[in-house]
């Protein structure tokens, strides 16, 4: 069958105008944020229907043809990638939120909402959904499922995994399940949703999601505090987790602080100048809790683990101190940054990046490290700037090397190499340094009984 | 090879007087809550380390000889009946919990640690471990893994899945995995953590598992209210939800209320006699939180969904309030009742209730059904009790079909035949009414993947 028949025979699957071809939209369906793929996708199809997708998976097992499914390309590992004459998947024309029962608190979303649009639906039906990031007004949930898409308040509501009440998935083999029927409790045998959130559309595509929705916060403040050291930063969470629920606790060194105030937009938190600083926020439901904050506060000043605070007052406070967190990805894009998402245990992570400074210090003098992350989970953003006098092309041949002792040290700690951004095309060669030869040869074994064509998202998480 | 010879082979795996195979405790150890099924393991294997369960197992598999793991045996599906001659796993001697970190708030247990263990430990280093239910003090970790256990706290902190930050296995082919390192965040691939939870050990054992602690609850306080029908209950925990944290809502029928005030130990809650009753309980943090509760109740009188209430001003008076929700399964023990633990999405409750009601009534106008449970989950316990003109053999053979009409209504309610009690040999036949037909073909394939010999729990979940 010649290319262009195998595309008409596709075709004639979806609506009108609802596959796509031209180099624009191959450009642009074909690749996530990540830049160091050339996208080549043989076509963009935009099914409508549960019924459209089984129809091309069902097509393309007939035909032996790859698909990489794509929501809102904001991922950082190339999942969404399609580099070897894939068809693309695209879920925006299957955006709609089908369901609201205020009782059950849930909301029945097709593949392709986008992360904002659920929670602007939530905050007008008195709701929350609480998995928040800076790609919140793009990413869609399909894509959160196959990522199991984290954030700045996993601390408190965790991974998207924990909102998913219940979803229906498209099978590599081109079968729909219904798994889990949005049930609290379900004692039925295996979780298979819980396979489905994280696989990254390996093992099918996710076409349907009831998310769960939470009450909304109340009066959120923020605090942020100034460190001596990093050592410090792990008693003043522990002293402040004990007292308090908080809803986030981030971190970020001086060096990513320097970047953020020389824009010249976002004010100073205070005057002294530390090496690290913790961004809390808390829910300050009533002034008992507020008070609370500021003795704990106190304490931690006290033991010598803070060197100077402040609390937010205001919602445009809370909105100042958070962006100190929010706009550092932003801002350091200028320099061109080398980026790593990793985790280990919190209690890890001082020695871990203790050891991670060294290394590179060691090696390369001139190199400028920049920290920050959800420190509060464990999870670290590693940034190392572009030396001014290195080309893009010596930066990132020297940065291959710091991958290998970052990845190296990850599995000393015990860690992950990848916290919250899947493993996509970017990490799979590195994926044996988090899990053993056993779990992955695992892994490809439950791959093959759902997608035993291996046509579902090929070369993301495993080789090709 | 002789039996004998092959339970040599077992015996020289164990240390010394840890293989038994006198009746006393293979009647023991062969069986646990369920009593329709007669104990039959060909012995009791008592491992003291990981290595002596992989050797376990490479035994089993060499001589194909099936395994039962065994916890504490508070099971109430028959799950870790051992009646085809297998070898029993009891965990008793892997008891200890090996490891506490204070910052990242975990236990590291073996599988034999009895729940009311970890939460007195948890309790000891100022945590609480918050899954909780009657057999807390006798069921294990590792069971309660193998059944995701829930209890009274779910609508707070969710099921056993939710504690389990990491967890060592020992799959059928006797490989140990180490699933997820305690990390909080880990995009590395399929979680193969999940698929261990609730699996009821047809794909591996649990040996270990790392807990995660909570921070205890303050001022815990009950209410107890009681509605005028059953659909008043709904808007009654809407109206609490929206205003408080809860960390229980739980329900039961003045049947209920009926049999435990017969018993003389413990006081009514108030005078006004109600169809139903919901018993909740949040964190009284502050007293602006206690004055919220109390506002919320009264709004809830006005509406008239709440005839009367109390709430517990001590810790004595909490404790009362609780037993009259947490007696109820012993006390009406005494009636031989037919048990079934089911449920549906929160919002289907009262036309799911009504359903079966009708249908008993109309059936069975002579059996009385008694209605308590996890409301706030959607997880009801029903129970009809033995008239006293009727046979247990009589009655038990009546139910039977009760069983039928209550999987179908609950296959028409879209709800699950087993909420928390697992699937064991007592509802693998029914399975059907719950997952699809290649739902549960992918779940067979996944337990080949990890036991190609079919020799962990055969005959559990799923048909010998």
């Amino acid at each position: 069958m010649t290319t262009a028949t195998l595309i008409d025979a596709l075709k004639s699957l979806l609506e009108p105008g609802k596959l796509l071809t031209d180099s624009d939209s191959l450009n642009t369906y074909g690749k996530d944020w990540t830049k160091h793929f050339a996208p080549k996708p043989l076509a963009i199809a935009f099914p409508k229907s549960i019924e459209q997708v089984q129809a091309i998976v069902r097509w393309a097992n007939q035909h032996q043809v790859a698909l990489v499914p794509s929501g809102g390309r904001t991922g950082l590992s190339a999942g969404a990638v399609a580099a070897n004459g894939e068809v693309v998947v695209a879920f925006d024309y299957m955006n709609q939120i089908l369901e609201f029962n205020e009782f059950d608190r849930t909301a029945r979303c097709q593949a392709g909402v986008v992360t904002k649009q659920l929670q602007q639906f939530a905050e007008e039906h008195g709701l929350y959904y609480p998995v928040d990031f800076a790609s919140s007004g793009s990413s869609q949930i399909g894509g959160n499922i196959g990522t199991n898409a984290g954030g700045i308040k996993v601390i408190r509501y965790g991974m998207t995994r924990n909102w998913v009440a219940g979803m229906t998935v498209v099978t590599g083999k081109g079968e729909v399940l219904e798994l889990n029927r949005d049930l609290i409790k379900n004692a039925t045998g295996y979780d298979l949703r819980q396979l489905f959130i994280g696989a990254e559309g390996t093992l099918g595509f996710v076409v349907e999601a009831t998310m769960r929705l939470d009450r909304a916060p109340k009066n959120l403040t923020a605090m942020v505090l100034g460190a001596p050291d990093l050592d410090s930063i792990m008693p003043v969470l522990h002293a402040f987790q004990s007292k308090l629920d908080l809803t986030a606790f981030e971190f970020f060194s001086d060096k990513a602080l320097e970047k953020i105030l020389a824009r010249g937009d976002v004010p100073a938190p205070f005057d002294t100048e530390c090496p690290f600083y913790a961004l809390l926020e808390f829910e300050a439901s009533t002034e008992e809790v507020a008070n609370q904050a500021l003795e704990t506060f106190e304490y931690c000043v006290e033991q010598g683990w803070v060197l100077d605070g402040v609390m937010s007052q205001s919602q445009q406070q809370l909105e100042n101190l958070w962006k100190l967190r929010e706009y550092i990805s932003e801002t350091i894009s200028h320099w061109t940054p080398y980026k790593n998402d990793i985790s280990v245990t919190v209690s890890k992570v001082p020695a871990f990046l203790h050891d991670i400074d060294a290394i590179v210090a060691a090696n390369y003098p001139d190199f400028e490290v920049v920290w920050f992350g959800h420190i509060g989970d464990g999870n670290l953003h590693l940034n190392i700037l572009k030396p001014d006098n290195l080309s893009k092309d010596e930066f990132f041949a020297k940065c291959v090397t710091v991958n290998k002792w970052v990845f190296e040290t990850v599995q000393k700690y015990h860690g992950s190499i990848s916290a919250e951004h899947g493993v996509g095309m970017t990490k799979r060669d590195y994926l044996g340094y988090s899990r053993s030869a056993e779990e992955i040869a695992c892994m490809q074994a439950i791959k093959a009984v759902f997608d035993p064509n291996g046509i579902m998202n090929p070369g993301k998480i495993f080789p090709l």
